[in-house]
């Protein structure tokens, strides 16, 4: 006979609320690496961040219920860091580091939690933005975008049968197991997880994460999440995002000033951190501007994340630029984090084996790859392409160009201006499907 | 946190046997049907089954441990029939009809108890022998069946990790559901669940069983396992084997009355059954001579379940005989079971419909297809082509012909007695793959 556990039964019928984000821990590294820098240079800095769903066709808030989205945002800002977590991010080597976050910030986090945000619809989307002090607004990103994420799953899983459910997810075991496997074949691959904002839920980014560590040995380096490398005993992956430079650019006083912005920050940067953590974002407001006019000192740094143009002419640019400067692109880093999949990194790897050092970060197609996985059909598991921004900056406009103008963000206005002081040279229209 | 059952993790992890055969239910509905006229007619027969294993490449007494085999036997050797169970056999209905099995019998079976075996290894594998009355013997075939070739499944997954086994069952899973969605497009399909005997495990079989039930709907019939249909609410299905012809052949005094057995057999089951359980199994001593000789009654029988033809061959060689006897094919039913797969079925069903009324019994390829599916690659949960087989009855030789030389089972001199009796036109050799 079935032997029922019926304390666990009645709770699971009973509970309030299914939590999506379980700890502050369940993050992007880079958003505390990022943090401890903000925190010290720029703790006076306002800064509001911004959902931004580019999936127009997806109307979130025809599909996500408004009063499940306030519980699972309330939650968030209920959690504190615990104990053993502190104790952990104070405790770990991080990229081989001993001690990257220092005591004054760890007891600074003791205290913290994420700000207040503000939701309303408009034209079947949420409006959600957070305001408030830079070093709290950027710690909802994440959880932001992966508790809309996950809601949306839920919201297309709902009413389907155990059944049904159990297909779906045997289903996308199967192919992500596919794409271990073709992987495999890859001898020098070096992969991690960047998935957390995308993913189709909590407990499938962990599946996703063990069948990496289990199917790619030494491969598979690390993970985005924080939580997840630390219960996995996984190393934390992650450097900067573009926000640095999307607040400095705001905070700029003139176009000369704009202009230098770029580079001021990964001076900051440098004074924090070193060795695999010099990783710059070249695209922010387009990669062939900022080559052009990058101080010799960025060809020093260990490498570039090109994030918005495509892979192969992403590296060729940037290994022209490196032999430019004199130095061996085969000592370089290229990490490759833009809506990657297993057949752009196959084409990727074998295309630059050899020739740099490369890295991969799988983001969505990872952590979120239903689509055609559901018996009863439909496109509700979809990935979308949601983001949350910064869209100010004490007050001032916060703008993203990107190499391709589909991902830039911002006033309109002030995209003009970033485009006059930036250039447009290299700028492709390509669609976003992730 | 996790919540722990202790209770269920201690018991878990101690029991002694996990049980493969677990109710004297759990078995194909065809063995009740003959024993119930087994027991009424030969009930002083006595019978060897012996197991075979045509697929000798693989050495099963190099795979699976003695002491396990004897513990899983001796285990089902201790089951009774439970009042619960008695009760639905005595209360429900099967092929529409009420009481199909008298209170005799079911009293009868209430004392019935699985009879001794007689185990021991030779050249790797293992000799397996039920003797003893008819009556007992005859229910060994399908637990003996699953329990050795879960036992196989089970010395194929030693020592995997969870994420190998999660990956390996979501890939059968998946594929599993592909050809459920590709019969799907079957509109007039109809679908039982014959995988007892070669079924990966007990727990698989319920799966694919409830995956059928769930997916195709009211295609899908039922299942030959009794305790599945019980449980699920299905159909039991099912109606006769070749044991019964191959009992009265070993049992006839002389040629003639040796040539005769077949017929007489249909006309003791004629005695006990009819409707839909008029199904006559042509191909146990070869089809063409069975239909060449066959009394013209046999065409009033609802149809045949060819067994060990091509399906298609099978078939038409059928239709052309109930045509030669006046008989319109369209009012009649063939069922196809000796090895169907997704593809096979298609072309089955593509090539015969709208000709003649069909069904199909899906056995190893439906609850145990997991080629392919081992992350850890290897051909250990490859099924094989196991089967348990009246060898002899009253002391003398059991023989069974088949359509294909290949499998052919009994001694080689009754062998060639039969086919000078029978005749061997229409046989032809095709390799066995399950």
């Amino acid at each position: 006979m079935a032997v029922t556990d019926i304390a666990t039964r009645a709770y699971d019928h009973t509970f309030r609320l299914d939590p999506i984000v379980r700890s502050l821990l369940d993050t992007d590294f880079y958003k505390l690496l990022m943090l401890q820098m903000i925190r010290q240079l720029h703790p006076d800095v306002q800064a509001t961040f911004s959902l931004i769903n580019r999936t127009t066709r997806v109307r979130l808030a025809d599909i996500i219920d408004e009063g499940e989205l306030r519980a699972q945002l309330d939650h968030a800002r209920n959690i504190r860091f615990t104990k053993k977590e502190l104790i952990w991010l104070a405790g770990n080597s991080f990229y081989g580091k001993a001690r990257m976050f220092g005591p004054d910030f760890i007891a600074w986090l003791a205290d913290f939690r994420l700000p207040e945000y503000a939701l309303h619809k408009a034209d079947g989307q949420y409006e959600l933005h957070f305001s408030g002090p830079w070093t709290h607004t950027t710690m909802w990103e994440i959880p932001a975008l992966a508790i809309i994420n996950e809601l949306k799953s839920r919201a297309a899983m709902r009413n389907r049968g155990q059944f049904t459910l159990d297909v779906l997810y045997a289903r996308a075991k199967a192919r992500l197991w596919e794409k271990v496997e073709r992987l495999r074949h890859l001898p020098d691959l070096v992969i991690s997880d960047f998935g957390t904002r995308r993913r189709h839920g909590f407990l499938w980014q962990r599946w996703c994460v063990e069948a990496l560590k289990e199917g790619l040995g030494e491969r598979f380096i690390g993970t985005s999440n924080v939580l997840l490398a630390m219960d996995a005993d996984l190393e934390a992956i992650g450097t900067n995002a573009h926000e640095l430079p999307m607040v400095a650019a705001a905070l700029a006083e003139g176009d000369e000033a704009l202009a230098r912005a770029p580079y001021e920050v990964l001076e900051e940067w440098r004074q924090h951190y070193n060795g695999n953590l010099l990783i710059a974002l070249p695209d922010a407001f387009g990669t062939a501007s900022f080559l052009a006019n990058a101080p010799n000192w960025v060809a020093d740094w260990t490498g570039f994340r090109p994030d918005s143009m495509p892979p192969i002419e992403g590296g060729e640019q940037i290994i022209r630029w490196w032999r430019g400067k004199g130095r061996d692109p085969r000592s370089k880093l290229l990490i490759f984090s833009d809506g990657m999949d297993i057949d752009s990194i196959e084409e990727t790897y074998r295309h630059f084996q050899g020739r740099v050092r490369m890295s991969f970060g799988w983001g969505t197609n990872l952590t979120n790859d239903f689509r055609g996985c559901d018996p009863d059909g439909g496109t509700g598991l979809d990935p979308i392409s949601l983001v949350c921004k910064v869209t100010s900056a004490n007050g001032r406009p916060a703008v993203k160009l990107s190499d391709n103008p589909l991902k830039a963000t911002g006033d309109p206005a002030e995209i003009e201006r970033y485009r006059r002081v930036f250039g447009v040279s290299g700028q492709d229209a390509r669609p976003v499907d992730v």
